[in-house]
């Protein structure tokens, strides 16, 4: 639905294909009920207001309303929902038109099941490509995404699920479509999010969950590839697929030579405990 | 025109708008002519090749195609024609298809007079907003334009032309929309653009004219901006204008301090001679 509209087609003047000038949610439709809503339109907000895009009361009534209609219309209970949110359209030029009407695109399609895969873990790379440090746009979800679409090009196996990244400087940051965490000695440790990188809905709330919980002791800094490396538990959480243990570090295609040893790791008992932290909070929120 | 087709819409789930995963060139067209045809598709295969979107004869032939049915219907004989490459069409995530077919638009649209500012020069304002260095990146003129949107507005005065923008290590870079160049002692200074910005066709046409004609020597590099404040002559390039005078930086919107004093320059011989020269080209270029 764009703008309200079951449409397929945006109008090729709009400033989301001419420069990425926009922002996108992707949200899991469980039972029929968006999970996480407040915190995914929360960060839509701040991402708006980070980029000067107006974001009101009516532009989330407006998402809502498409979602309702849409959901009516499907079939499957569990799906994918994303949302668009840019600036509009503009004949030609960088300049910002502040009264122009944004536009709202909301699509659903069909959720992937990743229940095999939440329960036995995951394999990944280290990825080459390394991710600008730039405060403008860290952390939020806007739709200039080359970096993760040059990550994601750089492996081709089916039984590599992600990709983990660093920065220019050589710290490792995130997934391309994910946020990263491990577990050394007891403490929780997440990248930095401050310099690059997109703060994920659910690992915000994990860090919420789990300092309530008092599991673990959390550390949110910059950390270098080897830290990882030396984990005693791993995963990686999304949106859409929640917590993903990684099981197995398959290859470093950031090294010149070819002398990477594969590293498995133990889908252990804190990344287990988090997992169920996670689903009792989606009970919760779908009691209220 | 998208791929071939007379149309005003692109696929909502098209690659350019839900990660800008694509490249654009924008062309001057005098008397019906596009002017630096070749060099505008080489930095376009050049880009392509960098994000690994396939570019090959028959896709340039097909944008020549779309020109020369857009120009018969156009009536003005001078023009703005911009071309579009993405991806193409994926339902969900970061990975390539590497069988995809391309998006292919062309548009054609009204050309600005330029005359007056080409004449008399214009003022400019250096933007707090610094660019990412991101060597993947830098020098194409890829869809990622975040930044450049964020650079733009910081100004709203309608007699300030174009604004300046440094890179996070604090290196002049480039304008908005444009390349930067200045004069110092018969020297010709410009950015080296491995780490940001984008290359213009105009900007390295201009490097070769006057490394042939021996006008001045030149030198690439990172230069700090009060390098640029001494300046005897400053000037910016591209596709559209070619190349307009700096008479005047009006504000530095990257210090926290109001005490900036504007700089005048003159309107020098050396930046008269550089629009001779390129002109000169044209000329040249149309009589072959």
């Amino acid at each position: 639905m764009i703008n309200g509209q079951r449409d397929l087609a945006v109008d090729v003047a709009d400033r989301g294909l001419n420069y990425g000038d926009g922002l996108f949610e992707t949200i899991q439709i469980r039972d029929r009920v968006p999970l996480l809503w407040d915190r995914h339109i929360l960060r839509m907000r701040l991402g708006a207001g980070r980029l000067k895009i107006p974001f009101d009361d009516a532009l989330e009534a407006a998402y809502l309303a498409d979602f309702t209609q849409l959901i009516a219309a499907s079939k499957p209970a569990n799906a994918v929902l994303k949302l668009l949110l840019t600036r509009g359209i503009t004949q030609r030029g960088y300049k910002i038109e502040h009264t122009l009407p944004v536009t709202r695109i909301s699509r659903l399609s069909s959720a992937p099941d990743m229940t095999r895969l939440q329960r036995e873990g995951i394999a990944v790379v280290l990825c080459a490509t390394q991710l600008a440090r730039q405060p403008l746009l860290a952390g939020i979800k806007h739709l200039n995404r080359l970096e993760q679409v040059l990550a994601r090009s750089e492996w081709d196996q089916p039984d590599i699920t992600e990709g983990i990244v660093c920065d220019t400087a050589g710290h490792v940051i995130e997934g391309c479509m994910s946020n990263l965490f491990w577990i050394k000695d007891k403490v929780l440790y997440t990248p930095l999010l401050s310099m690059s990188g997109v703060e994920g809905v659910v690992r915000n709330l994990l860090l919420a969950l789990c300092k309530c919980d008092g599991l673990l002791e959390i550390r949110e800094g910059f950390y270098v590839k080897q830290a990882l490396l030396n984990a005693d538990e791993i995963f990686l959480s999304n949106s859409i697929f929640d917590i993903l243990p990684v099981i197995s570090i398959q290859a470093d295609y950031s090294e010149e030579s070819a002398n990477f040893t594969p590293v498995d790791f133990t889908l252990g008992p804190y990344t287990k405990a988090l997992q169920q932290l996670l689903q009792q909070h989606y009970l919760k929120e779908a009691s209220v």
